[in-house]
């Protein structure tokens, strides 16, 4: 393939180097056709079980060495529909009635596969997503294509994909795989918070990285810059690889800063603090340096099972955060956001005709009271193993808020009366994300103990502009100056009060941003752990003085274009 | 039936009196059954065919008569399915097969609906609601039971119903339907704001009043209260009848404003204009002492059609609006707001997660710039006819409101270079309606000749409530101190820069919020126009010193429900 260089979506920091690994679905169309000889037909689909029997059993066999056992387990589940006679003798019934392997394979496991899909049953629809793969598998063998297998990369590559799912990230070894580079994709989609999280250097929505490599074109991934060099020359790989060594020496420096305080460069202390997802978060939390979780969205903790996780496993979940985190530090766990774009298999839910202004998060909670009070008494026994921040999500109204803290009030005094420790530190917040909690945040901060501002959402419905449309992505504004107004009402109000003001959307951890949301004073940042200690880096060179005078520009400004260019301006 | 009292929402003013017409749907469920006397079955077919025919021709003409040629239409349409051989043959060849007439009416008509309704064409799609309405009546016979024709109404009756949609609706005759009651619906619903330009009082929500009475059962319907009485006592009619005369008096009192301006107890003028839909409307803006024109919606003009209204045809309705209203009454006319819950048969816009959060309005005019340059050519021809008005809806940034009023330059260099006369008085203005707008309101007022609230879509926003979904209808909230923060906002804003601010929402008109608007100082009311005459009674009575003290106390709230106390307190 030709020399040539690609633009994408620095995903995540780092430069990478290496052979592409085509992460692609192989063609696997076939005909449809009449056969006579039905013993030879049987052999040849039997003989592709076989193969693909022990080919998973290698794949199951390596997954369990390098990922462990949970991740292993997805095999265990393909093996188990690859030897089933049920299935197999289905397939065979149809080959007796004259038609081809590869359409009898087809024919008798769509039956199966329909019947799986339409039960009302998570378990019975994963067992149609492993039917769907097993077939994949033996069809490849059955027309001699070649299926890739994530599992199965033993030597350094660079993972190329039109986009990655989460099932194939769960399936890459971070020993191999240097970096990888999509077709599709933004800042914010699964495969590019996956790279962060996994630390290595990737490029999104690239338009066309599958269509210009084949397995083994050498590459370049710039993930500082957003360029893909495909075939570089010599020279090149020996800058790139200079310019790694670069970053490498200054995430040395960041390293350095692990266990400092966040402070600028005239005195004015912050707190740098992680978004997690779940317990499995925190050793990148400790190993980033971040001063506590600003975020934790417990409802990873619901999705992707059956049915509700109990008290008792909330409670293991709390806890394990809360005693996860440095003795005394902080931890915000957000309260149950379900609805709006996030269900649950097991929760049935209306349907809507705009669900991101619909029964969602605290609403939905009102509804859920058996689910809200649950989480509550979880909440409140995991209380004492550290320094607990709960935070209301999507509020709207000071009523609201009330009635969620009336009901946190009631499960405590219940606990209580059963001889139940609760800690009587525990810190009750909002997070800001609706305007009309913005703008009477004077309001609120007399009665929250803190407001943490969701920028994503906030945006959102302050641009009356869904995040999620493509089509009206220009409207995505995080620095018009409608939104820093918003912000910096938050902020003026929290200190009035004498409260903290917090920051969890994806705008804390941007580091155009963080200049200007230290100038508009704000206390607590959390972001990606990934970004803590670039973040306490950039803050130890700045003047909060000088940046509450860019802030103060900014707000006054009347586009976002007009912000970007009195910071380009200020920053230069 | 029982004596009793249902309470709805006022959805009308007035009161009638009157026996209660039911149009609700008859039960014509059927058995389907093998018969053996084909000949005698068909016969029974054509028979129920034939008084089905006799009765649509007395229908049509009646409707000819009554409501005029327009609304006569549908009738033939139906007439001509009632009359088609090979409708009426299919079903006889279903007849054949041996089953019963209702069955073979009701298969061979679905195949008929399946297959039109499929089609990708307004207009066969509406040929099946039309087989659908004959079927209906032809089954009404087979069965023997009665379908209610609202176009028969011959007596003064008060209409009962679920709730009432445009078609029913169109085929109500005024000089007979003397108010109505649903069980459903809200202030805001399709059947509400249709009672209020009909000027018949109406309550809508009622929950159960379809239950409670059968034709002919005498009710009374305080649309003043929201009060429905079944089955009053002598002494009740007789102090209901004291109550419209009453009513009726203060109509007179109110009438006697209609061509006074709009003043305070203090002195302080305010405009009062009408909100409209087409042309049709502008009887009412006259005869209700409107002051002009405060929100024309021209989407209506798109609607229920095949294609795009031409250039010319746009034309004619805008003069005519400008034409319609007082010599150099003003005139706002919203730009296209298609999108969201409104869509056109002949536009093809793509699905949204999100509809209220995606592309509507001048979003979509950005998209579908013909439509757009072609509503302002026909928008800057008919401007020198009178004081014309221009507001882009779903504005959420200057670059935005610069855009569009930049094409609106184009538009007017080309007609003038073509020779064709235009104003060069056009005020160019926005909705506010999107809280990022309402925010740096300051900045759109140095370009904008003046800003109109719209107070649904504000409303919807700043609460992330969809204002259609019932589930969160307790975030619907007008006095949310946030909104009544924006509301100050916008309108301090526009007066810093020398600019007009007015309201075009639902609020503009509720006697409730008047007093309050007053004192935020808004400039424009635009309501509907049988709200205009008693509202400016309302404001004779106010002080516009006193209500800015109110506005004051209001703002500075906590919750709305604190908001609505004070103004009790306050007008008490």
């Amino acid at each position: 393939m030709a020399k040539k260089t690609l633009t994408g979506i620095a995903a995540s920091d780092g430069i990478a180097v290496g052979p592409a690994y085509l992460l692609v679905e192989p063609d696997l169309s076939f005909e449809k056709k009449n056969i006579t000889d039905v013993d030879s037909e049987i052999k040849r689909f039997e003989a592709a079980v076989t193969v693909s029997i022990s080919e998973l059993e290698a794949i199951r066999d390596k997954a369990k060495t390098d990922l462990g056992e949970d991740k292993a387990a997805i095999f265990d589940a393909h093996l188990l529909v690859a030897q089933d006679p049920e299935v197999t003798g289905q397939i065979e019934e149809h080959i007796k009635n004259n038609i081809n392997a590869e359409a009898a394979l087809q024919d008798a496991t769509d039956t199966f596969i329909t019947i799986f899909e339409s039960m009302d049953n998570e378990y019975m629809r994963e067992r149609a997503a492993d039917i769907r793969d097993v077939r994949k598998r033996i069809m490849s063998h059955l027309l001699n294509v070649e299926l890739p297998s994530p599992t199965m990369i033993d030597s350094e590559v660079v993972v190329v994909s039109e986009d990655l799912t989460p099932s194939d990230t769960a399936q890459l070894n971070r020993k191999f795989v240097k970096g990888f580079v999509t077709d599709i994709g933004g800042r914010t989609s699964h495969s590019a918070i996956m790279a962060r999280s996994l630390e290595i250097p990737a490029i999104v929505g690239s338009g066309s990285i599958t269509e210009s490599v084949t397995n083994g074109t050498m590459i370049i991934v710039d993930g500082l810059e957003g360029n893909v060099l495909v075939n570089p020359t010599e020279a090149e790989i020996a800058e790139y690889q200079e310019k790694q060594a670069a970053f490498e020496a200054q995430q040395a420096e960041w390293e350095k800063l692990k266990n400092e305080k966040s402070v600028s460069k005239d005195g004015k202390e912050v707190l740098l603090v992680a978004n997690i997802g779940s317990p499995g978060d925190m050793e990148g939390v400790i190993s980033n340096g971040a001063e506590g979780v600003g975020l934790y969205r417990t409802e990873f903790l619901f999705m992707g099972r059956d049915n509700f996780p109990s008290e008792d496993e909330q409670f293991d979940a709390y806890k394990a955060v809360l005693e996860g985190v440095k003795e005394g530090a902080p931890v915000v766990v957000r309260t149950l956001d379900i609805g709006g774009d996030k269900n649950l298999s097991y929760l049935k839910l209306p349907e809507e005709m705009n669900p991101f202004l619909g029964v969602r998060a605290i609403r939905l909670c009102f509804k859920e009271q058996d689910m809200f009070r649950t989480q509550l008494r979880a909440l409140l026994r995991a209380s004492v193993y550290g320094h607990l921040q709960i935070m209301f999500p999507m509020i709207a109204t000071l009523g609201e808020f009330r009635k969620a803290k009336a009901m946190l009030e009631e499960e405590k005094a219940k606990l209580v009366s059963e001889g139940i420790k609760v800690s009587n530190d525990i810190e009750v917040g909002i997070m800001i994300e609706i305007p009309a909690a913005a703008i009477i945040a004077d309001q609120f901060a007399k009665e929250v103990d803190f407001m943490s501002i969701g920028t994503n959402d906030l945006i959102q419905y302050s641009m009356a502009a869904d995040r999620m449309n493509q089509d009206i992505s220009y409207l995505y504004q995080p620095y018009n100056p409608a939104i820093l107004r918003l912000v910096k009402n938050v902020i003026d109000a929290a200190h009035k009060e004498g409260k903290w003001a917090g920051m969890c959307g994806e705008m804390a951890g941007d580091q155009t941003a963080v200049p200007l949301l230290l100038g508009l004073g704000l206390d607590e940042f959390s972001m990606s752990a990934s970004s803590v200690l670039k973040t306490r880096s950039l803050i130890a060179k700045l003047s909060s003085t000088e940046m509450a005078e860019l802030a103060e520009k900014a707000i006054n400004c009347a586009t976002q274009e007009d912000v970007i260019a009195t910071m380009d301006e200020y920053l230069k």
